[in-house]
């Protein structure tokens, strides 16, 4: 089980691709989806796949994350709840932080957020230009809306 | 992923105890339990754990099975659905079959039912003494409906 604090920005612009390596392609989708608990597929580059349960709510949050057969990950798909997400993640190093810029695609198409992953709400990182708004706990943005909102508004490209 | 076919009985008596051997205790709950999908997680011998996704309905449904750390499945036992059922299954060989009995505790205790897995509807068995009425279908004993249902009816002991 693992604890996570992410913050997540919108792009101001397209400095960061020249710096990125490490491009993962992810389909992901969701089985369920409650207000306190939810269970995720997701398969990367085609190649694997993990199923990850998250539970509770606030400071009790659980995640559980489990590799299962590229097989019934592609079987699972055809259960998927809403839209199947397909992005790719890009890498850029950040002082002693790793920032996961997602590029959508398909129906979340022109969406684009980036994610840094702190080890608490108070630490501190270097905060390059191409960060826009800081979208931290902006429902739209979760990774359940956008698989379970019949439209998502994306950001006007900058 | 495995599809499986299980026809369902009542007890009539207590004929199968003399043949029951390899006793285990299980204890299970869903994380959730819908229409068309479940997530349930069993807990054997209070050793070992896994957790189980079913999707689709009538021929399209599928089982898929994974392995989990024991104190993954007792964490997440905080937010299980419902009821945690507990139960000891016993298994009692039968010709080229294996009948399981399940005799639940707790909030189910005076419940007992029987399986047999077969490879397919119409599959013949050799039906002991000890079987009585056939609930195969009966939504009172899926195993939703006794985790789920705030009051089980169990039926009068033989």
């Amino acid at each position: 089980m693992a604890r996570e604090i992410e913050r997540k920005f919108l792009l101001a612009g397209d400095g960061w691709r020249p710096h990125a390596h490490s491009a993962k392609r992810l389909e992901q989708f969701y089985l369920f989806a409650g207000e306190d608990r939810s269970c995720r597929v997701r398969i990367t580059d085609g190649a694997s796949a993990k199923l990850t349960l998250k539970t509770g709510r606030g400071l009790s949050r659980g995640e559980f994350e489990y590799d299962i057969p590229l097989e019934d990950a592609e079987t699972l798909r055809d259960s998927a709840l809403g839209r199947v997400i397909e992005k790719t993640r890009h890498l850029v190093a950040n002082g002693r932080h790793t920032i996961e810029i997602d590029v959508y695609e398909g129906a979340l198409d022109g969406l684009i957020v980036a994610e840094i992953e702190l080890t608490d709400e108070d630490e501190s990182f270097e905060h390059p230009d191409f960060l826009g708004a800081e979208v931290t706990g902006d429902e739209r943005y979760l990774n359940q809306t956008l698989a379970l909102r019949p439209q998502v508004e994306t950001p006007e490209p900058h």
